[in-house]
């Protein structure tokens, strides 16, 4: 099964870095987090922050990982690239490429639950069935 | 009129470092947004997040400032000193120093507003007078 | 005296945002940081990063300011205009305005200083008279 | 081999929640970070920032991962606990646990390398051999 690829660019601002000058690294767990949202964002179409009000549900992160090859420093153009790794019933696998300079710089790993309030609880949430149109549109055509 | 203060230490971390070494400036906002917190918490005895859940409210910032006279380097212990400047009907100001090796280093003012949900529309706040219980609370005894 | 004015648009992300459902003070503080350096990129056709290596300098804040007058929410899709206030002889005044919708939303204001490594102290920044040509880019045509 | 454990409280702050209500997955890895720089100074009873200084190193990151297993909301006072894993000759393995009420929230891991500045690049960074009186005292006693 292949998935649609999110691509986008940013440049590394100084309030990314840290005392060595390279990407904090906290920063990239940010970057993916928004990459994620734009991955989904795009596929179904949704004006921002459309997700919880058209699905009803959030994405809570359970699982997050990333693997620094290369650091980033000031002013690098960098490129993330975010695709999904696999849907199950009611968690899916995003993975996420930082590219910088053509090389592979970090890569990254989330495990999200697709989720609702507990409708007896709504200071909780609960795993909710992946719905499949939202899984038909994150496949990759042909 | 003599208020509360409220006084912290923290260590400058790794992370609110930029490329300079130094805090970067965003980092000095949160410092002193989570000061506030703690002043109301304990002068109104409440467990913290009680602010909302007892008095229906939030303290939205109006306006945040900060002047930056000596840098705070990784590992410097500092020290931050919260005070209220004025009460006005619905609206507050907080006066943040931050203190390091005994010089002063980032003096910070905040003007907050004492708000609530407006009824008519949950997703604006407005502007509520400050209950008079409040301001009591957070003077200085004597 | 009028000067060349940046502007960048950026869509509000989740990590942007308190609990509250919109950005979180510190985060314009960051925005704004960060459109200073890409007005200065700009206007001196450097490189990212490369005001330090071309010109031996930083601009260190010494002075940071916003007014809060509309929140920005998860989504919003917002433009920060800035440009130069003021230049004087090792300090300068940045204005930023963050627009929401085309309502001003945040008015934002630094005072930095044009600062070198002092060479009898390479742990301290010493002002430095900022460079005519520095200023004559950072002019608007006409 | 059993190693020092590191333990410290820290309060959920508003600006570490995201419109959930709860952290937002980058402020782990902010935490984790800085408590792994504690238990390095607790251990070799250095004064903050004084690893690199004393031991002529840095610490990066090659990898990061956390698992969330419990939310943590504004005003939770949580606990964190860092411990080595384990040392190789040259990376090392930190285990973090994040405790919210007495019960396990996040499981953090990370592995770092010892590392200097490369005498014949300053840019890049080179993995060293970790001094064996480094691992010495971040055993535990006994």
């Amino acid at each position: 099964m292949s998935y649609l690829t999110h691509r986008r660019q940013l440049t590394v601002e100084w309030g990314h870095c840290d005392p060595a000058g390279i990407v904090f690294n906290s920063r990239f767990f940010e970057f993916f987090d928004h990459s994620t949202w734009l991955l989904f964002e795009r596929a179904l179409a949704l004006p921002p922050a459309g997700i919880g009000a058209i699905y009803g549900v959030s994405m809570p992160l359970v699982d997050a990982k990333a693997s620094f090859l290369l650091p980033a420093k000031l002013g690098d153009l960098v490129e993330i690239e975010t695709t999904i790794g696999e849907f199950r019933r009611s968690s899916f696998d995003v993975r996420h490429r930082m590219w910088n300079g053509g090389r592979l710089a970090v890569e990254g790993h989330e495990i999200r639950v697709w989720a609702e309030r507990d409708p007896s609880d709504a200071t909780r949430l609960r795993a909710k069935a992946i719905p499949a149109e939202v899984i038909a549109r994150l496949k990759a055509p042909g």
